[in-house]
């Protein structure tokens, strides 16, 4: 059992003093620069870390993606990140716009290192930090404050003189004051001013200062209080950027993006589908594509959006999660009857405004936006109405069923998918439908060949047809088509029907289908029975509805 | 290619004007009432949907995991939700203290069927909705708005006029102006203002008023700041519960429903790890362990989350993501070194201070509230430093190597997961362990047995080792064990090493190695050799490290 009272064992976050705080009134209206740390912070965290090959897919896949920004690893931390950093940076593949950036911690050797795999390279950002919180000083360095200081300014010195030693790369400089989200704001502040103090960064030449929520914990807003006021008090604001860093601890790392961008923060790092330490980093698919559907274009390109899927879990070795924003196997379907029959409209309703507004219930986003197919949208199962149903036979097979017909096969499947108890594919609502409307062989009455003849107005049908297999000849008239046939049906087999309602439409190219009739017929006892006929003739698919729904007379006899 | 300006196909979320707003300054200090949809909106949103039996395990999982309010379907959707509703009802398995919950649509038909679903029931909530947005108003339903206005109050009058037929349930109601979210606000409040005039709710007796975010259309702020105007505007506040139900379309559902609260929500629907339509509901295990992690107990019961995820998975069919918070496997896992030694420090002094209140770098929440263990927190891969590898080390086998040991180790176990490129397990590590330090059979020397004697001060060591698997005999003389031992290895075998540091302790209940103990050795040119020994004596544990540093010299000079 839990703890009776837990509120012993845990405090709650304090509020941050932000008197006349602004972010809540603000909206981003331009994306923010994104930093990738996919090969270090995401690389750091995986069961198997990335050997090469999968390093350099990932890195291809971020370059495609649009990433300008790259955190290609921890070059001190052993030989396979070195040796990759290095190869990659001899390799000539960094495309000119693109930075990459290495993470060092503040410590003379691991600094040196750091340089030494980046020798060569035409632009980098070098990435330092070191843990200012109390916790962290008090339990992992067992430092005052002034102590963890000089860390920092003695790992800006150090980055100084060691850029200063290498004058033919264009060098940049990032400096995160970790575990910032759980730190005093006047010394976060003090950290950055002093690293500011030794680097002397420049509007032209500016100090990255990233403000990671090491640990996510706090709700988001406190994060971007907290940015606020960082964006506030810092000295220069124009000569730094501000850099988010959320984890996801609380499930709230996206949310922690978004506020801190709208507190003023400048950029965001992250990696794809959230990997990352523990719950992750925030996700940056989502926060792009966030942007994306408020009108804002990210500059992160994922119109194909299965293909960075599948190479993301290729390279982690771990799942996208099906209920992903976005980019899960599941968001872009609907199983119950009222979202599939809205989704179903809005869709109709989209093809005939024409418009370039984007404006579907239940879908936020055009799936075509990401590469995917509307086909996909709906599924069906016994939570699922004729809405549904109605559309995966439209979508597959190309049939506009008529209102009534929709509700008569919706209950159909309902029955299905109640005994199965399983979610029924297009393939087993097609199977549902050729059954139920007797479009399979074997049925009582099936047509062998007609003609037709006569005047407007006064129509002769003369069919040949199996009467349970075998073949005979039938005949009737009347005034059209239809009439006739059902004249025939009446006189030489017995069957008495009259048309309520009659429906045919073309269906569309790539397959021998070329017409698709509906007919809804009653007997003289007020039985209803749909039909359907389907052929690459308009006429034959009628005479072949008429016959679906005389077999339907035929079986509830039998 | 994605769109050059995909700005002209989405339009930003407008802001919502509410001049001094206060949720921002405000902190969540008790828990919502909770109301778990897993039965409904989870279920309807599966792949395949729960037969009775998983649906009977859900219900029962939650009301283990301390749910008061459990919306269980959709009694109109078909036979298997009326049945398995109806049944419920009967089988007298609800216990006293907790609400059954139905949803229909604002339909007569439909609220009818729903009504004979709980006939017999002692207590229930019937939940309505209809949608009210300007979007499902014109697509989906063709109507203005004092059209859909209609559908609610009839609605309304019908939940009145049923519950007045059926006086033995206590009947509660819900009332969703569905798709709330997108809707205009002033609209969404006559709706659940006309809704309040019917069913004239009292503070005894009140409404559930819920305001679902349908489909998560803007940041979270937002929702806060459409829940806080909701909260100010509404007449009788106190006669109304307000109730928030967000969706997870932009990733910031839990966000959503934690400022919700803030800006004045009374309770919370979801679904256990997020499952529901699309990308799911927010996730009712995360929203209530961050409050646990703030020291306000949820009172919901998360103590053996593995038993929730797998009754969860059982019956979803879904997986839980390996960094889902606090419940993916992965989340109290730390692959890096410098995360590890901080844990590890965290630990100790977690154990030193013996206070109650938890605080362990990187570790929001202490695994154990959760019924996981401690062991499962660090694994170790090529980016792990000495931390890491000396916890598992701690963990498995009670061995506390010295601080310099457990740098010589952590070289090369990274050397080892460079070679290998996967991650290391204990046995992975254990196995380089007894390699490095010569622990495994076949070495150049091996104890067979000793004897000690003298005075103190002045001790005499004779020995029988194996030579290359020859036995024979050493003695040494020296002011101690070891300085006696290394002077027989001097004298008698040529092997001349001074001890630089020495440590032994013993090693905890439960195996037939009592003591453990290490040996930094040094050769007169300067080299070092670590040794180990492990034994059920103490002294045999110190003999058997120094052969072991004695045997690496040889290796070294082999």
């Amino acid at each position: 059992m839990m703890l009776s009272d837990p509120s012993q064992k845990y405090r709650p976050f304090p509020q941050v003093d932000l008197p006349n705080r602004q972010w809540p009134s603000r909206t981003i209206t331009k994306p923010p620069r994104w930093l990738s740390t996919d090969l270090r912070d995401g690389n750091q965290a995986l069961i198997d870390p990335m050997n090469a090959e999968k390093k350099q897919r990932f890195f291809e896949l971020l370059i495609k993606v649009g990433l300008k920004e790259i955190e290609v690893g921890f070059p001190s931390a052993g030989a396979t990140e070195f040796d990759f950093i290095s190869g990659l940076v001899r390799s000539g593949a960094i495309p000119d716009d693109v930075t990459i950036q290495v993470l060092t911690q503040a410590r003379r050797d691991l600094i040196e290192t750091t340089f030494q795999s980046l020798e060569g390279a035409k632009r980098a950002i070098v990435h330092v930090y070191n843990a200012v919180s109390p916790a962290w000083r008090r339990i992992v360095f067992g430092m005052e404050r002034n102590e963890i200081k000089k860390i920092a300014i003695d790992a800006a010195k150090l980055l100084r003189d060691e850029a200063a030693k290498r004058p033919d790369t264009d060098w940049h400089f990032e400096y995160s004051p970790e575990t910032f989200s759980t730190a005093e704001l006047d010394f976060s502040l003090e950290c950055c001013e002093a690293v500011m103090d030794i680097l002397q960064p420049t509007a032209e030449k500016p100090l990255i200062l990233n403000l990671p929520a090491t640990v996510e914990a706090a709700t988001p807003n406190i994060y971007a209080d907290q940015i606020e006021w960082m964006c506030r008090h810092i000295s220069k604001r124009d000569a730094v950027v501000i850099s988010l860093h959320p984890h996801n601890d609380r499930g709230t790392g996206v949310a922690a993006a978004e506020l801190g961008l709208m507190a003023g923060a400048d950029r965001v790092e992250g990696c794809l589908f959230g990997n990352g330490e523990r719950t992750g980093n925030c996700d940056l698919v989502t926060v792009g594509l966030n942007l994306y559907t408020q009108g804002v274009n990210p500059l992160l390109d994922f119109s194909d959006i299965d293909e960075v899927i599948q190479t993301v879990e290729y390279c982690n070795q771990l799942p996208v999660h099906q209920r992903h924003p976005y980019a899960g196997e599941l968001v872009f379907t609907a199983f119950s009857g009222s979202h599939q029959d809205a989704i179903k409209k809005g869709f109709a309703a989209q093809e005939a405004r024409n418009d370039q507004l984007w404006d579907v219930p239940y879908l936020p986003i055009d799936p075509a936006d990401l590469g995917r197919n509307y086909e996909a949208v709906i599924r069906v199962n016994s939570q699922s109405g004729k809405g549904g149903v109605a559309w995966v036979l439209q979508q597959d097979k190309g049939l506009k069923l008529p209102k009534r017909m929709q509700a008569d096969f919706s209950r159909v499947v309902q029955g299905v998918a109640d005994q199965t108890s399983r979610e029924l594919n297009a393939n087993d609502i097609w199977q549902a439908f050729e059954s139920h409307y007797r479009l399979t062989e074997g049925q009582r009455f099936e047509l062998v060949d007609y003609q037709e003849s006569g005047a407007a107005g006064d129509r002769i049908f003369v069919g040949r047809i199996t009467l349970d297999g075998e073949e005979r000849s039938i005949s009737g008239r009347g005034n059209g088509l239809l009439s006739s046939i059902l004249c025939a049906l009446r006189e030489e087999l017995g069957v008495d029907l009259e048309i309520a309602d009659y429906s045919e439409h073309a269906v569309g190219a790539g397959t021998d289908v070329n017409a698709a009739a509906y007919v809804e017929c009653r007997t003289p006892d007020g039985r209803t029975f749909f039909g359907a006929g389907l052929d690459s003739d308009v006429a034959t698919a009628s005479v072949k509805a008429v016959l679906s729904a005389a077999n339907g007379v035929a079986l509830a006899s039998a």
